[in-house]
């Protein structure tokens, strides 16, 4: 006998997401999954997006970290309505931890769920959690060869947030072989380049109003 | 019957890290294993530290990658003896991987084993590879909040580099922070602030240097 264990996990996730992905559905609930690096960026832009967000739409955020509350304390600070999920080690979320806290949410007044995954280029894109659209998000300070090198997460995406884009000038960053590796890996892909710094703001409100336009369809399915 | 799935892994790859540890002992070779996000700055490092430590020493180098062997061209450029693995999705080298492609270096000839890990700052921490020296590589554009957020790579490391240290003028880093929760979740480990960028060199000889002095010790040994 032999025991397909990667297979059999996959099942288990796969059924656990298809559940997520009827129960939201059935809220017309759009849900993000975000992924990318430690460091990306990926708690600024949500950060940043709920400033812009909140006065349209009722948003939660569920935060996925190996330890510590810091990114639910970040978010729950903006009076956005947060779950943490402490991983313990674990490398990413699957749909059953999401499964399990989605009950914590008055998800009968939400329009868009944020999933901010644990930091990891690799194993978040293994994971489908229900969502509707996958964002990976890439600071341009971790250099423009990572798309051919993590192809995985950004074949998995829907959007790419290029992040720190005011840092270009101080870098040896190849933007041009970088976009042209991630549309050869995910031809579909949607780009946006962003930063949020000292030196201000940049490209958010662009994320915005494609979040709402789906956020616009997702009610009138 | 309950077979525990991640106890049988960790002890198939702690069977082959002392086996690779003993090798590499009978050889007097020193063998570090580096660790850090993607884009953290390892290949940079290790290119910096081949010009640093070649003409003193023989060193060879294992580059661990999920596709393509992009960082094994670039050592292979200095003239070191590299080996590509690519783990084909896998998020971080184990110690069979390590021991399958010892045989293709002449280890007689050795001083230095570098390792460079796949770029993830979770998964590689729970693998020994059979090194001595665990580094883990952090760029400051990764943010301050980083080594509490993700404690067991802190912990598993002997040393730190910190890297892109000439970006910390642009961004909101808590530099004591960030040392303040290093220190407290592995009190020993030796910190080596550094940058390799338009700007320059900085901190790489005290590196160099460090491994130097490792590398006669385990002459003598």
């Amino acid at each position: 006998m032999q025991l397909d264990i990667n297979a059999n996990i996959m099942d288990i996730n796969n059924t656990y997401a298809d559940k997520n992905r009827s129960l939201l559905a059935s809220k017309r609930i759009l849900t993000l999954n975000i992924m990318g690096s430690p460091g990306a960026g990926k708690t600024t832009l949500l950060e940043r997006l709920l400033a812009i967000l909140q006065p349209k739409l009722q948003v939660a955020v569920i935060e996925g970290d190996l330890a510590t509350a810091r990114d639910a304390d970040r978010i729950a600070a903006l009076g956005a309505d947060v779950i943490q999920i402490n991983t313990d080690g674990a490398c990413h979320l699957d749909a059953k931890m999401i499964s399990l806290v989605l009950g914590g949410f008055d998800l009968e007044q939400l329009d868009l769920l944020i999933i901010e995954n644990v930091g990891n280029l690799v194993c978040p894109a293994g994971f489908d959690l229900g969502e509707d659209l996958r964002l990976v998000v890439m600071s341009v300070a971790e250099g423009s060869d990572k798309p051919a090198k993590y192809p995985g997460a950004f074949l998995a995406a829907d959007w790419l947030l290029l992040t720190k884009m005011d840092l270009l000038e101080y870098l040896d960053f190849d933007l041009e072989g970088a976009l042209t590796d991630v549309k050869n890996i995910k031809p579909t892909i949607k780009i946006f380049p962003t930063f949020c710094s000292k030196k201000g703001v940049s490209g958010l409100d662009a994320v915005a109003d494609a979040l709402m336009e789906l956020v616009c369809a997702k009610k009138e399915q």
